[in-house]
């Protein structure tokens, strides 16, 4: 039952494919608008044309538990990487209700102070339902403004569950921040956030506890040293003060050499490349999906479910058997 | 390029298709441990076999953040279903990595009280890597423990990220814990807790401020009463001690009418049955993309990926024109 007719697109207007420059923040915000939409059109024109421009940016995923100064230290860190004449990305992944969909723009506020800065972009993303389909677009507003051509682009998400599994497949580099009150090893393992952690950062290290919360997070990456891996080193800064960010940024530099040059370090930005083309087969499927979850013929079935004449195996059985093809 | 003939399966035995029941705990504890290994042999016989025979338990999911006492109120629900003499299974859902595969298994221990009693069961199942796979496979199980019989199946998971959300659908009531230390409604709310509650509880209600929570929390599902929605309510206990168990399983004994009972909770199961469809239909997708993700013609997009001889979705769509059918 394969059409044989290819579909009529000669009558449409071919694609602006304008690339985005980081001097157009303009351009480029609708661009980012356009991509979290999901829209469709950019799929076969700019989005590989934004791949083969992309590769430049330094990319670095900052994440930690809520309140621990993530917002304050960006701030901080971008400061830092604008002296040294160095454009700026900032993309943040707010943590947001799948049920509202609504996002806490808080921290978009506080980087209020870069606004005026033709260097820096400051984008808040608010995550949407679906775990995958954030990462998605996130990795596509991340290859947009690396294609954008910023020097670095700093990705901000919230410690919490999935989102910072989601983020550092997408950077080169993940920070994790913590703070002298984010609780003790066992507690920061249940949350997830110290195998995530390439460089780890101690906010607020003036505070009693940080200096011990260090000892701790150095004696537990040497646990996991050998075998040509990374170890991730232990900073403390005082973010709101802008102390720390020079030896930061020096560990970043020092990350994005083992990258480079060290076979795990490409190891792992192979496999990150890899993981890309399955998620962007994955989305195609699930759109595929989502059409046929649209079509009379599903209606159908889903209906026979409601009424339980068929169970939902064999539902997916014969909704398995409609599926389109590309 | 359809394949005509029908694979040969004649030669392979018969599947076992006997049914779990409550009764025989090692036969349960196998089938979980099957359905968590995703051993594909079951999904043409004994999955839509437990789907026809399910659908008699009272399912209710627990969440909390962590500390807040999920284990002991969960414990404490338990002896107060066995004394009205139900049958209880316990599923715990336990926050892992999802670098190591490994969970802290110290609720389940917490419930060691339990391992002698005939009518309880308890299993805790290490979420795995994937979001979409751990609701898959809890929901499998959650169907197993309702197939086998058992009047009430309990569903903790830990309160952070997206874990709580994948339960929500699969439960018919969420209970959301809390305590007088769990921080304001806007942590909460931050913490994407409110909106997935059909019951607040909470817990140690004699400590100071439970009263101020329990009144926050009262303010804030009344901003959202109307409609015909269900509201829910905010119930304090002192699980340690076994206080408000009696209330509480009124509370869901009201909310189980409303799902029955009201034009409103009949869609939200209608919904959930869709639901459900969808995501064993997601399953059978990825799978499809995972067998030809290890076909030697993936291998070789892959590398020329890698190569950077082709751009992600350039590999994508080559990709995309051999996927398998069913």
């Amino acid at each position: 039952m394969k059409r044989k007719k290819a579909p009529k697109k000669s009558a449409r207007p071919v694609q602006n494919l304008e690339l985005p420059t980081w001097q157009s923040k303009a351009t480029l915000a609708r661009l980012l608008s356009r991509i979290e939409a999901r829209d469709l059109t950019l799929r076969k024109t700019l989005l590989p044309a934004l791949a083969k421009a992309s590769g430049n940016a330094r990319t670095v995923g900052i994440t930690g538990p809520p309140g621990v100064g993530k917002s304050t230290m960006i701030a901080s860190l971008v400061g830092h990487l604008r002296k040294a004449g160095k454009t700026v990305a900032v993309l943040a992944v707010d943590p947001s209700s799948p049920f509202t969909g609504g996002a806490l723009l808080g921290d978009r506020v506080r980087m209020q102070e870069y606004a005026l800065d033709a260097g820096v972009f400051i984008r808040s993303s608010g995550t949407r339902g679906h775990t995958g389909g954030v990462a998605l677009s996130t990795r596509e507003c991340l290859m947009a403004l690396d294609a954008a051509g910023f020097d670095v682009v700093l990705v901000e998400s919230a410690g919490v569950g999935q989102t910072e599994w989601d983020i550092r497949k997408l950077v080169q580099t993940t920070v994790v921040l913590l703070g002298p009150e984010s609780g003790d090893g066992i507690q920061l393992m249940k949350a997830g956030l110290m195998e995530i952690a390439d460089v780890f950062v101690v906010n607020k290290a003036d505070l009693p506890g940080s200096d011990r919360l260090l000892a701790e997070l150095r004696a537990w990456v040497e646990g996991g040293a050998g075998g040509g891996h990374w170890i991730p080193p232990a900073l403390p800064v005082q973010a709101q003060a802008g102390r720390g960010m020079e030896e930061l940024w020096k560990a970043l530099e020092t990350h994005a050499k083992f990258l480079t040059e060290s076979p795990t370090g490409r190891d792992r930005q192979r496999d990150a490349r890899r993981l890309e083309l399955l998620e962007i087969l994955e989305e195609r499927l699930a759109e595929r999906l989502s059409i046929l979850w649209k079509s009379a013929k599903a209606r159908k079935v889903a209906a026979d479910l409601t009424d339980r004449v068929i169970d939902p195996y064999a539902a997916a059985d014969r909704l398995e058997r409609l599926l389109p093809r590309t």
